[in-house]
């Protein structure tokens, strides 16, 4: 049974990385991981990165490891109790998944063998059917934008509802989803807000948070 | 000499298509053009595309042809007095200009051919060397960013100052171009903040329109 907690950000307005998850991440692990693994793809500065998240995830009684502090992804995926990846640049992050070969590997550690996974933003991203609807610019070009595939739709992290007093004419988000939606083949895309989470058991999804979700189909 | 109009955005809030640009544009193609290709592959539906880009041209005294309504996209850049490529989504509109094997013949027309270019939002974005600086979600997947390469730097249209009171966590635009910037490959990044249009001849740019542009370097 797979089990995600999908979150659209790792940081919240006004309080530090995490803050504003923390007790959704306890209740989601509970006792039965020791150790989580993290994976940092998405910066340029891994081990800034792995420090930040390993003090966050102390601080919740949690030991945690950067994937690339190991010798092989495969063989740390291979042997991880938990798997967390973070946020940044999503193009860098799922390039990066495929260069390690870990894609496939991930997506069959939390489907068949009951790996917990944890995503925040571009982490989120890459746990859904497709990163058609991140935000990040594309700054690497990874061979595919399918991503590892654990729920069969997209989320849209950091979800902004349309401004009618903006002046900027750029494309609003919606109107981004929509071109999206103008493809035969595109799943539906769910909006998450910042501050909402996506916690997955089976095939039950529940929003937990404040600041809700839109979903769009089309 | 390529001679090329790079608009930020076809738009500009609180007037019409194309309006804040028209004296640019005539003063651009001059009497030495009669008639403009237009291409529309960054929207979905090309023919009212067309039909909006035929109206604006023909109140500024020009014809305007849709790539789409010749028999052979391939003829009609052959046969091109002058070419306008419009906004929209950046990775549909670079991965038809590849579909469609007109990369490589825009960049000898314009380069060699004298042919003036004209581009706006995601028309501009492919003009330069690569799409990697796009702010369009990423909706199909091109088989590479590499863009038309007319000129050797990137630009990000509707470019937007960072915001100091917003409580969007998301990236700002500047820390977006900073991540491309952590690739050593990265030319510079030109920031066109709406209403501003840079005009290229030759190999000098000139920046247009009063907003002003923020160039970003590695």
């Amino acid at each position: 049974m797979r089990r995600l907690l999908l979150i659209s950000n790792s940081t919240l307005h006004g309080s530090g990385y995490l803050d504003h998850c923390k007790e959704q991440i306890k209740s989601f692990l509970s006792c039965s991981v020791q150790k989580v693994l993290f994976v940092p793809y998405a910066l340029h500065d891994r081990d800034a990165y792995t420090k930040l998240a390993r003090t966050a995830f102390n601080e919740m009684g949690y030991d945690l490891d950067g994937i690339h502090e190991h010798k092989s992804a495969v063989e740390a995926v291979n042997a991880a109790q938990a798997i967390f990846i973070g946020g940044g640049n999503t193009f860098r992050l799922l390039k990066t998944l495929y260069d390690e070969k870990i894609v496939d590997l991930i997506r069959e550690r939390v489907t068949n063998e009951n790996v917990p996974y944890i995503g925040s933003s571009a982490g989120t991203n890459v746990a859904t059917h497709s990163i058609n609807t991140t935000n990040d610019m594309p700054i690497v070009h990874p061979p595919t934008f399918d991503a590892i595939g654990l729920v069969p739709f997209n989320i849209n992290p950091h979800y902004l509802d349309p401004d009618p007093n903006s002046k900027h004419m750029g494309e609003t988000r919606e109107a981004r989803i929509k071109q999206y939606h103008e493809y035969e083949t595109s799943p539906p895309v769910l909006g998450l807000r910042e501050g909402c989470i996506l916690l997955v058991e089976g095939d039950k999804a529940t929003l937990k948070g404040k600041t809700g979700a839109r979903l769009f189909v089309r």
